[in-house]
């Protein structure tokens, strides 16, 4: 199963599922299965959180306080689920505000490892 | 019922709770309640994640993509929700990574327009 086709079934099997975008914390998009009619720019989204990421990874690590698995932004439009791969790369899931969010956080954890296999 | 009389209740329902700190965008704490053998500094946390708090928004703003509501920073040893109050305050949730995410992010969703009735 190609990388593309991954992403395609988990955002396919979630409720709400608007598209995934496996990308770096310089910004740099590796791969991404975005629904033709996501209400949001989900490329521009990844990027800018990429930004957002690095400080939040910044202020865990100040604080001693453990290892970056996973960071939620929900706004009253999107749920957004960033889900740490390695020390440079991440994953963003978007859901619609009414789609299935705690599918949405299963999923993207069970495929991580399946994703960072891929990239080898 | 007080604002601290909330706070304790919010911690001692949920499975793994360890503490909660309603405080402003600017780092100052208007109120908390922390169970004494937290393993994090709250206190710290939540003026560190003040900081993160305005870089999001600043993000969610400029991508165009609603209001923000809720954060979720989940590490290997903590799991923190942070609940947006108004435009200059919210709340830090901290559970322990075993604890009871999805009744933590409940109790806050419930919690909060009490807790920013006390505030008037």
């Amino acid at each position: 199963m190609s990388m593309k086709a991954v992403l395609k079934e988990m955002v396919e099997c979630v409720d709400g599922g608007l598209g995934v975008v496996v990308i770096g914390y310089d910004g740099i998009s590796i791969d991404e299965y975005i629904k033709e009619d996501a209400p949001v720019d989900l490329q521009l989204l990844a990027v800018e959180y990429a930004t957002v990421l690095k400080e939040i990874r910044k202020a865990v690590d100040v604080l001693n306080t453990g290892k970056m698995e996973e960071v939620s932004i929900n706004t009253d439009v999107s749920r957004v689920i960033i889900r740490v791969l390695n020390d440079d790369l991440f994953i963003v899931f978007a859901i619609d505000n009414s789609g299935n969010y705690g599918k949405g956080r299963f999923i993207l954890r069970c495929r991580a490892p399946r994703i960072l296999e891929l990239l080898r």
